[in-house]
């Protein structure tokens, strides 16, 4: 156990460092260009430093688990599920107009505000910021395309790799629409549809797609893929529907994320659809999705929220989903080691506080 | 003669047919998810469906011309230059918050304005519109890059032509990003600034990828690419010039594109870099990125730029960089038919009325 404990970490820190120089690549290439063009890898450096790497840690312990021995394709293929999330987060923070991200400035708060403090107006400095990210989102898409499509690996692989990216866009594209569609409530939602946005928008690329890439790179049978993927779903409902709950009822100095800003973007969560069917609905409703909500109309609409029974109901539905989940896992023919991490990864996704 | 024409002609169909085959593959699975995810994938089939189609006839035609002989490679490669034009355009339009394209709502016009039929407040409705737009630009991206990284070509051919597609998207995004930052004024910009600009955004994807894709698919030698590559870069300065004198002195009618929306944009071009000279420039300065420029200002503005010389300096520019691509096509070693082929482009780019 201490042994591959080890070997992980390694493979940890190989990773990073191909991910680092990856971007350090470009960044040097985009000298011959503008300054702010290079001030912009700049940012997708420093963004690629932070998170906390879920996705790639996901794809490269299931590939050792299901017995993988290409470290370079593993981390190559584990770098571009983290660009590709680099990049789905950027233009997420485009749709929704956010200028943070976990406590921090994005890419376009950060232009936008150097930009304003030399003296460009707040409406061009905005349309800058929010360009530059748009076409860093851009970059860092087709970087992990690009990482993907160069593997060192068999035709027949390469076509599934190819295959699980193309579909993992599409389908995340699918789930950030509806997401956008539903917070304009033109037509009533329920709980069936608030989780299939979820599902798509985020179980897709976050969890099915790394451990899908790693099982077609180990060389899995397609049955154990078709098990992989039930689970990965699974898992990422879980993971979505502890985030709605955090972004919410959260430490926002653990979310680095204001409690408010879910509510001012009038996000459709389940929370919300339940919280529908209570009474006390109507005398907030026109608070909910107002840009300009105050902390304590932010506090009033949490209060009428939790009283309807929509955290409780959120909470258990978490735990049932939980113990669906385990049961699958249990149930499905995986080699120990990745029985282990898939277990592992269920609790770290329910019980998160970040 | 006659016989590669109708040659030509048989390709083109081909090409056509191949490029509303790859689009409505996605649009029938998209009919898993949102009603609104298939309105967004009819927008991208209706987009192809019209458009110039220079870009992929550019890559077919010089593939032939250099001796290729395998269709589906040419004509898919000619799928990927068509839709990373689609996708550039679309997130173009995106940072320049444009509603129109070619005299047609585009795809963030429709789907803003049906959703205010709809009852949806103007501001959501635009955020609808440019997070429909994004993920369409995202969406024909992916494509493009899935496409070239399919084509069944010899490895290092592959490795050849996914380098070509990212250093495309690197510099176009340069030239995007350095556009945008000119507009901003923060600080003075010379004609070779804004010359290197038009080259990074407009050159490298729409003449550059063209013909060194064809070059490598056919199996240029490199020297022939290097000559291809210089000429195609001054195709496209020609080419965007007078894209530039179009849209500030273009018929209406057969641009399908406002006279006023460059002003408006306070787009940077060697235009107006001339006209800033003229000390009539300072009595019109005001208008020049007044997003409510009024017709009659924006004819004085016009006049202001005709009467500084701004117009015949483009012009005598256009002639002379005609004149110098003209004599390296004459003087590079290329075969018969890629020679006519590129001069008959070179005057196509710089007569061209829309």
């Amino acid at each position: 156990m201490s042994d591959s404990t080890s070997r992980l970490d390694e493979v940890a820190l190989t990773f990073e460092t191909r991910l680092m120089d990856v971007l350090a690549q470009r960044r040097k290439r985009s000298l011959s260009f503008s300054v702010p063009y290079t001030q912009l890898w700049e940012s997708l450096e420093r963004m690629a430093r932070g998170g906390k790497k879920i996705r790639p840690r996901v794809l490269m312990d299931a590939y050792q688990a299901l017995g993988g021995i290409d470290e370079r394709v593993a981390v190559d293929a584990a770098c571009a599920v983290e660009l590709l999330h680099i990049a789905l987060v950027i233009h997420d923070d485009v749709i929704d107009k956010d200028l943070m991200r976990r406590g921090e400035m994005n890419i376009a708060g950060r232009f936008a505000s150097e930009a304003m403090l030399r003296g460009t107006a707040r409406r061009d400095a905005h349309a800058w910021g929010e360009a530059s990210s748009l076409l860093a989102g851009d970059l860092m898409l087709t970087l992990a395309h690009s990482l993907l499509a160069r593997l060192e690996i068999p035709e027949d692989q390469r076509q599934a790799v190819l295959d699980i990216f193309d579909a993992t866009v599409f389908e995340s594209a699918a789930g950030e629409h509806y997401d956008v569609w539903l917070s304009m409530h033109l037509e009533p939602a329920d709980s069936q549809d608030v989780l299939a946005m979820i599902d798509q928008k985020t179980a897709a690329y976050s969890f099915q797609a790394p451990l899908v890439l790693a099982a077609v790179l180990a060389g899995a049978t397609t049955s154990l893929i078709e098990e992989l993927t039930v689970i990965a779903r699974q898992i990422g409902v879980i993971y979505q529907l502890r985030d709605d709950v955090l972004g919410l009822f959260g430490d926002e100095r653990n979310t680095g994320k204001s409690v408010l800003s879910d509510l001012r973007e009038g996000k459709e969560t389940l929370l919300i659809d339940y919280a529908r069917s209570d009474p006390a609905w109507s005398e907030v409703e026109s608070l909910f999705g107002d840009d300009a909500l105050s902390i304590a109309d932010g506090h009033r609409l949490r209060r009428v929220i939790e009283e309807s029974g929509a955290l409780m109901f959120v909470e258990s539905l978490i735990t049932e989903r939980c113990a669906n989940v385990n049961q699958l896992i249990q149930e499905a023919t995986l080699p120990t080691a990745l029985r282990e991490q898939l277990t592992t990864l269920t609790t770290a996704c329910n019980s998160r506080i970040s």
